[in-house]
């Protein structure tokens, strides 16, 4: 068994069963591998940033690693940016990158990069495999070290040499220990800070955003009087019908500002402290009040649903219903705008969807609109690197088959791996995704006129994506992606519908 | 004058008047200063891998750096495989990056990446702007560093204050020294090799590779009986009529290894030693024979034209007319084939045409099939970076106005960057693109078919780029850059020439 093999098997008996591919010639013997080995789905992503964008898709909606594999140092390159936002997110992923082989390295051939260097700042866990016989062993720490809470990156870097070489052995799983416990002191501060009556805030973050914990911070929240909220981007949101509705910290500085501004006390399930995306002349980075006070009940890596449930045992607090999000809206009607979309969204999306969030200035409200809807989990894109949405509802649908999974897509954003849609076609995946064509950086203007001056020509002409027009439905039909275009809520909760009932993708042009 | 202000001012007083871009909220003062201060050329990209690879097109053909301008880390990350193209190109390309700003940056907001750790393995200078006053002068010296022969990339990360506040000074040139003299007991000794009538080979690369340099190695040659070479990739080769032709090193490495075998001495002008692409179990790295001599004329970064003007002198080598490669060829008919295509090229290639030849596998014989064509200049994707292409014959064509550029470009590359067909619209760009559509990744078919073994189903799958087929009339009329479909050499022809007498954008999908 060469150590390709051993990689295989190995992630195989490590539980990594899905592989999102774009392979080039240093690793033909892991695709050679695959091939011997059964039990491995590897989904062909025809960019990188699509592969590790899925990847993280995957990641969110099973809760477990897929393997990605990429070609060479500037291959992991163009899985950066998506690999960046599946840090920010959290999610387990375990990269495996071929790499010039040993001896080769020295002579400096063309595709030589500095591949670690690149794979560090995404990375918690960076090995290059010295030898064929230690690859087994690498790959199983790497699986190890995403798992790890609450998720992280794994590189693993194999010199070709590595893999084709004989003398490959397959490792045993390498044991996870599941997510600590929160430091009991942690609960008994908490517990009482909420009892002083004063203005405070619960923030959740990461896994306290499933509807259990949810409930529980429910539970607290209507005992004591506390907030909730949530960041204001998050991995994944279980919400709908049935379940505890959180609202997110608003974007816009000033509006996080004020919404912020009454609460004495912060405490932390899992969160960090909320601070603006960006800085800006003038304005604050952190958002909270002066003399807020931040307590932390459980951190990422602990058990946050446990520190909840403790801490409303401590406090007392009863279990109560889920507030009530009034009855299912219907289709809007008329003209297009961010209320309608949300309201059709909310009447016809299928129970379980998946709602992959990128649609950055015109979706601020399609969250807060859509709180009715069935029960469906909400995912975003996390540490802001535009061109995550295609990707993220293209790994989301091969995670959670069975599911409806629709994008809410800037057209900017998906100009970056719009390759995706291939994916989606080959795979066949139900993904629906509604683009939503404003044909600029609609963000970028809004936040040139904060910058003051009237905008000329050469600034505008550089956040302006007309001229030429993208016409999505052909860029869809020329990736095998079945595509119309709405120019109204009619059509739009129309092609909606349809798109729902039968399976595979289907992309709607939305003309806002 | 806030900083971005003094930033624009300097890159322009230091002769850099073209920018490509794809900017982000932490550079929208540096594009309202582009507003106020005229005299910049703004080229958007959809995607940052499409702006490096554009401003490495632009440094190729005009010799001098272009600006980039990139969004944080996630933003450069995207740019970074083409700028690892660029560095083996040894292009001039001068980043500036946007970040968050200083006071910001230790709260970690979502967008915080390690920028300089991802900018430092492609980069020759990487600096971060402490403060706006400094801002002008740290431009003045990027500027100066990217100029520095042979051309490297310099990396200027501005943290967003810097651009905002007050104080900008507008620096002046640095200076930088023209090419240092090769030493003259190199040439001395290079003559005394040449004269001992041995097997000696020239290897020729970088500038070397200019229509002159060239002429005065083909005296040496026809004086010495030594062969000329060129490496394997190059980032710009003058050719055509009345030029001497230079072959390449071989990229199969038996081929290779048997191009090269008769050599004892090898005389490197501005290149280093051939090496295998990759490596391969029981295959040499090295391709020189055992026992070969390695001479060094001159290094990258010295005057190779003035090193091989001494070395004719040296030698008494008479000036010689260039080798007639015969009369220029007829369009080809019939079926598509590689020959047939070069053939096609040479006769109807308009005389000053920039190739940009990403051809892969299926054009390994488009550069020797053309030599014939009138005067043209020829660039390849010398770091082995897939995706080069598009991007590269749009910068090229933005370097060289009323030339036409023709990317000869394989589909699977091509998907990495097509949102290059866009800006090549926007900008009106006289590109012909002959997309070369197999609907495979074909070169890793052949190398997997050397790892042995019958590919199965899974292998096969990950290197198939049909199910579906990639339509690109559809994908190029998606991005408004109008396209056809040739089957046949008569309609690349017709399709060829009718692209040739046109303005702008032209995208031919040719089954091959």
């Amino acid at each position: 068994m060469n150590g390709a093999e051993s990689l295989v098997r190995t992630l195989l008996a490590s539980g990594v069963d899905t592989c999102f591919v774009n392979p080039g010639t240093s690793e033909m013997h892991f695709v050679a591998a695959l091939d011997r080995v059964g039990g491995m789905r590897c989904v062909l992503g025809l960019f990188e940033g699509v592969v590790s964008g899925a990847a993280d898709g995957y990641a969110r909606v099973t809760g477990r690693p897929a393997a990605t594999l990429f070609h060479c140092g500037p291959g992991l390159a163009n899985a950066l940016a998506n690999l960046h936002n599946a840090r920010r997110a959290q999610s387990p992923i375990v990269n495996i990158v071929g790499d010039q082989a040993t001896h080769h390295r020295p002579l400096d051939a063309p595709l030589t990069a500095d591949t670690e260097g690149w794979a560090r700042p995404v990375s918690g866990f960076v090995r290059t495999a010295a030898e064929a016989a230690r690859v087994g062993a690498e790959a199983a720490a790497a699986v190890a070290a995403a798992r790890t809470p609450p998720g992280q990156i794994a590189t693993l870097i194999l010199p070709a040499d590595t893999a084709w070489t004989e003398g490959g052995v397959v490792a045993a799983p390498v044991p996870v220990p599941p997510a600590q416990a929160a430091d009991p002191f942690a609960i008994v501060q908490a517990a009482s800070v909420l009892r002083r009556g004063e203005e405070t805030l619960i923030l959740l973050g990461g896994a306290a955003l499933r509807a259990e914990p949810l409930a529980l911070a429910h539970r607290i929240s209507v005992a004591t009087g506390a907030a909730l909220l949530a960041p204001m981007s998050n991995a994944r949101i279980e919400r709908g019908q049935g379940r505890v509705p959180v609202e997110r910290v608003f974007y816009p500085v000033d509006a996080a500002v004020k919404q912020l501004a009454r609460f004495r006390h912060v405490i932390l399930v899992g969160a960090s402290e909320p601070v603006a995306f960006f800085g800006y002349p003038g304005k604050p980075g952190r958002l909270l009040a002066p003399g807020c006070t931040l307590h932390v009940l459980a951190r990422p890596e602990q058990d946050l649903h446990g520190a909840l449930a403790a801490l409303a045992d401590d406090l007392g607090a009863k279990p109560v219903a889920a507030p009530d999000p009034g009855p299912r809206p219907e289709p809007a009607r008329g003209a297009v705008g961010p209320e309608a979309v949300a309201q059709t969204l909310a009447a016809l999306m299928p129970e379980g969807t998946v709602i992959v969030d990128e649609s950055i200035s015109f979706g601020r409200g399609f969250f807060r609109g859509t709180a009715a809807a069935p029960p469906h989990e909400w995912l975003q894109i996390v540490g802001g690197a535009i061109g995550a949405g295609l990707p993220l509802a293209t790994g989301a649908a091969v995670g959670a088959p069975g599911r409806r999974v629709i994008g809410l897509q800037a057209d900017g954003s998906a100009m970056y791996t719009l390759q995706a849609l291939w994916t989606q076609a080959r795979e066949r995946l139900d993904v629906t995704t509604i683009l939503l064509s404003n044909r600029r950086y609609a963000i970028l203007l809004h936040e040139l006129a904060n910058v003051g001056a009237n905008p000329g020509r050469t600034a505008l002409d550089m956040l302006d994506l007309s001229n030429p027009d993208l016409d999505w439905v052909a860029l869809a039909g020329g990736m095998g992606v079945e595509a119309a275009r709405a120019a109204d809520m009619e059509s739009l909760a129309d092609l909606l519908a349809a798109s729902c009932r039968r399976p595979g993708p289907f992309l709607i042009e939305l003309a806002i």
